[in-house]
């Protein structure tokens, strides 16, 4: 289904960076959603481009809710928002049309689209089409809070600085919802937006992990086999540019270890059963457990640097090399998070119509 | 969708490990491919316990093809294999069916079904399920074999030990295909063997990392949003009990590191696009490049241990003490790599008719 | 996605007449519901051949449940029936396989799998295939009962002989699923089949059109676009072997007339909303309405004749003339019939899943 | 899916009467396809309203392309095409918004949506929200027939007058696509206009017969089950306002025949085989054979009439008498004409991208 996401509630994404607009259309909204725009626009100024930690590219993300919507309320029937694109400079782009660039998708679109592709900007591919997802996500993600799941994301690293780890999960992640740079220490904050700065001033960029957590989930939601929680994350996490791994509780960190290690014992606790540790991330075989679901994704630096690199032209067939120009992030974690938070609501709201049904989310 | 995985080609999984039968079929299957039932063989044998490193439970998998093969080759109609459960131990179940394993589905299966499901040896969230979809998986492996596209899997490391890495990642992977303990370094392997015996006799568990490569993907298959490549190969990856990260290229590795470090410059050679290096794992905007697609897998430790664990009893709704008996495997890791094959197979496959067409397979 | 019908829940069927099994799994059922293996039989043996009326192809369609209950009830899981092949006269089958037969699939069959198809008996093309799809559908059946939801089906003609139109349609509709032969007026149920006798005698055979009757299903049941209760409906019943046209309310009946004549007048009575009459059959912008779900499917003459027909050898690919031998029904209309509840109910099951959820059909 | 309609090529619908825009997306389109926006428009102008027999709203249809369109060619990602609305009286509607339309979907939209629906001008179930579905089924019935597929629909009856049938198929279909009242009999299509106008002058309407036919479409496209090429078509075609009934071929005029007079008998020439009748409507068993595919969709009168009506206010619960204002088609089955011709395309690029792939119809 390609550029559509989800069963019972469906998000499909189109247009590219330097076409008349971007959007994206929500389907299988319960009726009666209160839509809170400036929430929304709340969350597009969190993937806004800022300062110098980001790329010169600022656009005012006017979004417009073109359908599903009626007196305040989501209908029922898809809801489609559009996002102009007004800043382009597409010029900048008709230079270097032909030269991969690096760690980018130039290459693998023209074997694609067999040149066909806008090139312009990225196209389809540029980091702008998250604005359209994030404007879809907002709505799903108010939807979700009033049935009390909450979900939040910080930057558990960026650039080798690591923030603190999730203590009080509930407390912290309301907490980082209230924050445009996601860090729980915001010491160590203001370190990485200076490492950022500082890899800016070298024509570099940098990486990082960003940490979410999930609190409210009902248990006994997802499948034992393919929809698991962590197979239908994933599979939306990956569409988050730059993003190229994803691990759920301490993954990465169990394979060294014993069973006896991270198997996460029961408890009962007011007549609820919960876990003392959390290693499997509030999910066993590929369900929710009642827990935090807690995941952790890998954003690898921003491949756009301005360093001279070796590629290829891949129209004339040889070797180049290519200098980049333009607006270029020198890191994009810390606007990843808000997108990352927002396929998370897309995959959970599907994952919870299909057990409740699509009119759950609007009781 | 659930227990069905695919678009263009699709499985579908069902059966509990005391049930009758264990069955997948696949549908969308070219007709003509050749069905090589050794081939299945050799796939179910590398699945299945062996020697004191596994589960005592032993079964010769033996297994039918009931429908889509006519005179050896498919016939383009749904494949569906059975797979009879003979060594069915159910009464060593009936005293702990209330008692969640930790790290184990029983408590979330328990929520999800309301008490309905089929407890005995895990039901349908039991390990013995993936022989169906390894049966399932070696007639498309076969099939993709054909075309070009082989896959391996090795041991990257397991209870701390490492494999080594892979170098001519086209020799090893058909070297890898012929081992039953899959490990490019046979002496590390022994190591291996011996750390999960030492945590059999400990009555604990070990896990690891499973590296993959596929080669010989053409370019330009995979989506830009959600049909990523990383993103339907990791819906499928996290299938495979106990995966519970996955990094394509070398993800997690990438995080503190620079753009510059990280970018795989692009280079001709033969007339062909190939990148220095492959730190992306063969995909750029979720897209192939041509490059062998190389990812890991976060295999916990098994949670089947014999040492004494807290946990409820849910249906008292009780704390308790868990102590367990039966057939258990000290570690799944060498036996789930050849089901981290078949759903390789099975997702690349899929993502290759959505652009190829299903009769393309079977050419 | 082929031979899977569904999104919530979903259908699989596989199997080819002259192999092992046939089979249908299930996925997507509530944990909970009752499996009642008297009825799945009664079911199956409604499909039954029987008397001089049908094939001489008499087998027991002994099923057996693979997976997906456990103590008597559905766990949730996917739900396998497998139904065993056991009179099975392939030769009767080689020496035509090259000849197309008119009104069949062996043609299309053989420019679809480039002959690689089972040609025995049909093969996947089947009617015995239906066997899989009753058995699985009694499940549903049974389920929608207990949620109030009651399907029934008639001939309303056959060869040419009408039966009596739905008068009371809760009361016929109950009626009809008590007899083995489904008409209301038993007299022209025999004139009926002396009718088919007679086509059989003369090595024809005839059709004719079923009328299903819903009664029960909640208002505001399908979606406006696409998977409009129509749409969905129809998409699953064009399965059935041998229908060819299917019509919602009086749809061909009202194409002359005025809407004044045709609109379907609301009026109240105890608080609930009634059409005056019911041309619409139910459904209004493609949702459910409240009044029972009428439709008519047009069965064709079966295609099986014994008389001389012209065709191709579609493998020489030159004209030849077909005499057909075997077993060959000279009608299908009064067996198509509980195919027919079994489709409308997978079909509005899903409708209702997709609303309410999953779990709503096991509560 | 809902409003999503495809697999390897999908349409998703969105938008209302008088909302801001009506849109389409078209996803999995191949990159490389010329896109002729005067054809579009063509398209647009058989759908718009005109004369007396159609309703007074007019709008330009000024349709925007805002994605995956690039130089004249589509990119390959998705296609967004947006058309506003301007021409909305939205007070018309204020006063009757409790009262049910008999035969439309108020009641069953308020039954749905809670109440939460958009209700001016039918909102979501406008048969406007079509013009979106015939600007990107322009798109495909331009590329299918560079590929020799072509489409052609005429109206077959309207008002109990009929047109002359098909003769020849492929000089017929032709013709009818010059055409913007679709009938092959000139004559008779002056005597349907006139019977519409006099309909009109009642307060009434009327309704008709479609008759399409599909030429070139390759042999072997279909599935047995579930996806037959009869099944996807009208799932299709039962989103098309008014479509109440689709027959394949002769259906319902096949019912009191016998085998020996409908099967339609093969056939060589020129190397290719073909049936001497086509009561099957170009397909046997759900796959196509070569024929032209025929299939006749029942349209019943439009149900906007300008006569008193009894019906409910279904806000208040009490029975009421309903006098339409606004503006209104006396008829709608010659508008519909090409919206049949769009869906159709659209189920068969589908069908067909299956089996060839995404890529095929670009090439």
């Amino acid at each position: 289904m390609k550029n559509t996401f989800g069963n019972s509630i469906a998000l499909t994404l189109f247009g590219e960076s330097h076409g008349a607009y971007i959007g994206a259309t929500l389907d299988g909204l319960a009726p009666g959603i209160a839509v809170d725009e400036d929430f929304i626009r709340t969350q597009l100024d969190k993937r806004r481009p800022a300062g110098k930690i980001s790329t010169a590219r600022r656009e005012a993300d006017a979004f417009q809710i073109v359908s599903g919507v009626f007196e305040g309320k989501t209908t029922g029937t898809p809801l489609t928002v559009l996002i102009p694109n007004t800043a382009q400079h597409s010029k900048d782009y008709f230079a270097t049309r032909s030269l991969a660039r690096p760690g980018h998708a130039d290459y693998t679109a023209f074997e694609k689209y067999h040149g066909c592709e806008d090139y312009r900007g990225g196209g389809h591919f540029s980091g702008r089409v998250t604005a359209a997802l994030v404007a879809a996500g907002a709505i799903l993600i108010s939807a979700l809070r009033e049935k009390g799941v909450v979900i939040g994301t910080h930057l558990l690293s960026c650039a080798g600085i690591s923030d603190t780890v999730f203590g009080d999960v509930r407390a912290n992640v309301e907490k980082l919802n209230t924050l445009d740079f996601a860090v729980l220490d915001s010491d160590r904050g203001e370190q990485m937006k200076a490492a950022i700065e500082a890899a800016a001033a070298e024509g570099d960029s940098v990486g990082g992990v960003l940490e979410t957590a999930v609190i409210g989930m009902p248990t006994g939601v997802g499948e034992p086999w393919f929809d698991t929680v962590e197979g239908v994350l994933s599979h939306a996490l990956f569409s988050v540019p730059a993003i190229k791994g994803v691990e759920f509780g301490d993954a990465f960190g169990m394979v060294n270890g014993k069973g006896s290690d991270y198997n996460d014992s029961f408890y009962m606790i007011d007549d609820t059963v919960k876990t003392a540790t959390n290693h499997n991330g509030g999910v066993n075989g590929g369900i929710t457990n009642g827990m935090p679901i807690l995941f952790r994704c890998a954003v690898k630096p921003t491949p756009s640097i301005f360093k001279e690199q070796d590629t290829v032209d891949f129209i004339k067939g040889e070797d180049a090399v290519l200098e980049l120009k333009g607006r270029h992030d020198p890191a994009i974690i810390h606007r990843a998070r808000v997108v990352v938070d927002s396929v998370t609501a897309l995959a959970l709201a599907d994952l919870l119509a299909l057990r409740y049904g699509t009119d759950w989310l609007g009781e």
